[in-house]
């Protein structure tokens, strides 16, 4: 197992998924492949489909469904979930669709549940759990605006620090939907100089597909998202400030500020808190499958 | 000004735009012109109407978008914002548009708001205050399904009663958007038996652009809604079950529990919220406008 992606030519979507194939890209792909879209995923057997489709509907900002497997038990096709909301362009039905792919293998690691719990952790296929009644889905990640955020000059502060974005539970409750009950709102966090707010609202607001402009800011928002510690996240590596201060030095900082957005986690929360029976799969936190298209195509 | 809308036959929703245009529909809505489609209005200036449509988008639950005027300015037509996600019709884009409409008289009572301060409660038009820069939303109604809900024996207690069904402010907040910042859902209270709560969820899930199932229910989601006394809603009639008892009498029954719906008074109070400078219009809540279409088109 190598944990180097960083020498490899990763240069489109296409390469990382190749190279996570080979069990060669094992660390967060934030960052690689840059405008490629990245994708959150997770895999359920077909008797959930439905209701986690009506799930995502619901609640499209932290469950944003981009696409799912062309039919039940496909694995190498995915069509396109986007809505006319989602996407102006007119081949919005086609765009996220991808070659070569096999989503048993083309994400760098996985998670796998039985009966809710965790099984496997990091885990480099799903070739063995797979079966021809799982239905794999596609979720909208955050990383998508990364690359907008740092042309625009404000470079998410974990990308700077090479680390994972620092995710969190929260007590926002879901819009429950048929076995989907209980589950509540993960976030990401990236710290911004509270004069840079209204810039990075605006430069994400537009990434519809991949969770849009924050949900909250500022320090008030932590008790508003019941979030108690921000130096304990829940996925992904510690928050830093863009020049590379710990942001729990800094709490209620008039100069420094979190900044939540919705997050692709999400939806893995929601399989564990509905108890679902059987086999469910996942991508690690942090580890996303990489598509053929460029964020902007779903802007 | 006249209180009597039962002796009149207002049998559909053109019916009751008719009388509401007479100012003889000044009652609530709940049960008029059965199965006709009721919707919630908010009328903004034009300059808010980009944030307002991702506000919906965002939170489809409690704002299901379901049409806007025309044009700008245009009070007498009305053009669908159902998305494919919503409805299952190749005609979801005419499907909502109504004849013989006139936005500013057409609902028996009428909200004015001057910079995000109420000027005016339960007026019969708004004539004075439209302007050609007024753009009218209309978002789907929960009244929408309670026909499905009393087709199926499960008759929401409010329409026995003959009132208004109760609603109330939370503390969830919603997904911001652009100037909308700062607001939560509100939603709205029919009281059931726990055992009929699996009928009432399935019955509700399918009008996805009418708020769909419930968000939350049983005494425990009185605490996480924020709710701190049923007895004291927001607006509408006192909560009752469905055998006429007052619901407050009956905090932490087995037997009978609270039921939560999203609620289309949500972007008003979005609107109050943001402080939006200039006129803004609504609804009263619960006296909604009537379209042409019956519930079930957009199911």
């Amino acid at each position: 197992m190598s944990s180097s992606s960083a020498p490899l030519p990763l240069v489109t979507g296409h390469d990382v998924r190749l190279a996570a194939r080979r069990n060669e890209c094992t660390v967060p792909t934030a960052g690689l492949a840059k405008g490629y879209l990245q994708a959150n995923m997770i895999v359920l057997p077909s008797r959930y489909a439905a209701d986690f489709r009506s799930l995502c509907a619901r609640n499209p900002v932290p469950c944003p469904l981009i696409g799912e497997s062309g039919s039940v038990g496909q694995y190498d096709a995915v069509k396109s979930s986007l809505s006319s909301l989602s996407s102006s362009k007119s081949q919005s039905v086609s765009v996220i669709q991808t070659t070569d792919l096999d989503l048993r293998r083309d994400v760098g690691r996985y998670m796998v549940y039985h009966d809710a719990k965790p099984v496997k952790t990091g885990c480099l296929d799903i070739c063995n759990e797979w079966t021809d009644d799982h239905v794999a889905f596609l979720i909208g990640c955050s990383y998508s605006f990364e690359t907008a955020l740092t042309n625009a000059g404000l470079t998410p502060p974990h990308v700077y620090a090479n680390t994972n974005v620092p995710m969190y539970r929260t007590t926002i409750p879901l819009c429950p939907a048929g076995v989907f009950t209980g589950s509540t709102y993960v976030v990401s966090l990236r710290a911004y100089n509270a004069t840079d707010l209204a810039k990075v609202r605006n430069v994400t607001a537009k990434y519809h597909a991949t969770h849009g402009e924050p949900i909250a800011w500022g320090w008030d928002s932590l008790e508003k998202l019941g979030i108690k510690d921000i130096g304990k996240q829940d996925w992904g590596d510690s928050p830093v400030t863009q020049d590379g201060r710990p942001l729990a030095s800094l709490v209620g900082s008039e100069e420094v500020i979190p900044v939540f957005w919705g997050c692709g986690v999400t939806p893995q929360e929601a399989v564990m808190r509905a108890g679902l029976e059987g086999i469910v799969m996942g991508h690690m936190p942090g580890h996303m499958l990489l598509l053929d298209c460029v964020d902007d195509d779903i802007v």
